[in-house]
């Protein structure tokens, strides 16, 4: 059977999956999306994805509505007919089709694009990997709680980082990291857990927002406050958290080695911990 | 005859022109793009957009080549083919299509949509309108100089812009006015026009470099320099300048009346100035 895709509401063969070229995602990057991660056939911190998505809909006044159940149902349905074990879901809703002008009209009809990817994940088991990681400047706009397609910046910067035989790029506005090109980012000093507060200079993640709750039943430390490149390289441990990439130690930054680059008690502890809330499920 | 669009190397009804969903266009912002005005069938301005054209697909290391003439005949063809008199020309590059990962991958064959739109211009004869503007928060990301669709920031503004009645909206970034959503801001004080010099912060118009031509050449005094919200509401004229809006008067910001809300004779005189420049070609 060859792989589908989801467009609008009709299922479509995945190489026959278009949108008309004044679609205002394609013209505008008028448009928002979730990256739900499948292990083992289940889609972890789904609820999440919902909230956010609901969020990002909401501050862009795009007037889509969805029940959380059919949506759910699509999903089933993709990763049995594409057989998927582990993966991931890319789920997209744009504003629309529209003749192109900056200002948009209501009552357009968004556009919803859903389908599959297979994907390997960093796990915390014996085969459990720290990445390398350069630092750039976050050249970004100033609406990053905003989950859009507006992502020109994060390619750039995430590209410049894979150039570099980096796995990707962490971000820093006026001296302070933000976070990475997608991923939040996460320093411990002296058993105490760091992170950029949720405010409009970065996306609340969804896996840091499952993390936060886990650090908060383990009795650790947290703090989420920002902090400077001076910080990070002095950090005893660094990790990103990303839907795509969950916990994930950072073992070198630039030419600076974290932890001697070697995976730090804390940031394996939360990997463990972050995996078996879904492992288990 | 029913109207074309042009994808990639094919001329294709317009209501079936489309791109596939993993185009990084759409998923990514991860393109360029042009507007390039017709009046009376002519092509305003073509060389300055294939120039700059050039400078965003370099910019942003998209490999794709072209030749002026062979691209100048599509846009002949398009506009014959579409019945076009008074219009634009929409022309999009976007880095082609991969497999969803933030870094691009090399080799890529970019995507090329060219379409044509009416128009009606605001041109400087006896229905010449001066518009009203509101001032907004410049939110966009660091590399407004290359002309791309990371454009969410710039729909936000004109959207607000046309809900207050407005025609458009002029951004401020640290009290300093960059440009427009879609076009440059220039005033004028005691004779001398002043607009923000072009580097990272604005887009260099092709009206804009076109215009300043002609102020040289008609030995105005112009300085570019970046100016205040209070220098743009004291100013004796206001006036912007883009491919669709040609040099078009603001009579209007936010509350304030600019010039007694009339158009000023310096804009009106560089309205037709420039207009000469294509009417007469």
């Amino acid at each position: 059977m060859s792989k589908i895709a989801y467009i609008n509401s009709k299922y479509i063969k995945f190489n026959n999956a278009k949108i008309h070229i004044e679609d205002r995602g394609l013209q505008f990057a008028d448009s928002v999306y979730e990256v739900v991660a499948i292990i083992n056939k289940n889609l972890v911190d789904l609820k999440f994805h919902f909230k956010r998505l609901r969020y990002s809909l909401g501050k862009l006044n795009i007037e889509y509505k969805f029940n959380d159940k059919k949506l759910t149902n699509i999903f089933i349905k993709l990763i049995d007919n594409n057989l998927v074990k582990n993966g991931i879901i890319y789920l997209q809703i744009t504003r629309g089709v529209q003749s192109r002008e900056h200002a948009y009209k209501r009552n357009l009809k968004p556009t919803l694009i859903i389908y599959t990817q297979n994907k390997i994940f960093n796990l915390p088991n014996k085969n459990f990997k720290g990445v390398k990681a350069i630092t750039h400047e976050d050249l970004r706009w100033s609406r990053r709680d905003i989950k859009t397609t507006n992502l020109l910046p994060n390619v750039l910067a995430e590209n410049l980082a894979n150039k570099r035989n980096a796995y990707t790029a962490i971000l820093i506005k006026n001296n302070k990291i933000t976070e990475g090109s997608h991923s939040n980012i996460w320093i411990v000093k002296n058993n105490k857990i760091l992170t950029h507060p949720s405010n409009t200079d970065i996306l609340k993640g969804v896996t840091r927002t499952t993390l936060k709750l886990i650090i908060k039943e383990f009795g650790l430390k947290l703090s989420e406050n920002s902090f400077t490149k001076k910080q990070l390289y002095d950090a005893d441990e660094v990790f990103l958290t990303s839907s795509g990439s969950f916990v994930t130690p950072v073992i070198k930054i630039d030419s600076k080695l974290i932890n001697n680059g070697k995976i730090g008690n804390i940031t394996l502890k939360l990997a463990k911990l972050y995996s078996k809330s879904f492992i288990n499920e």
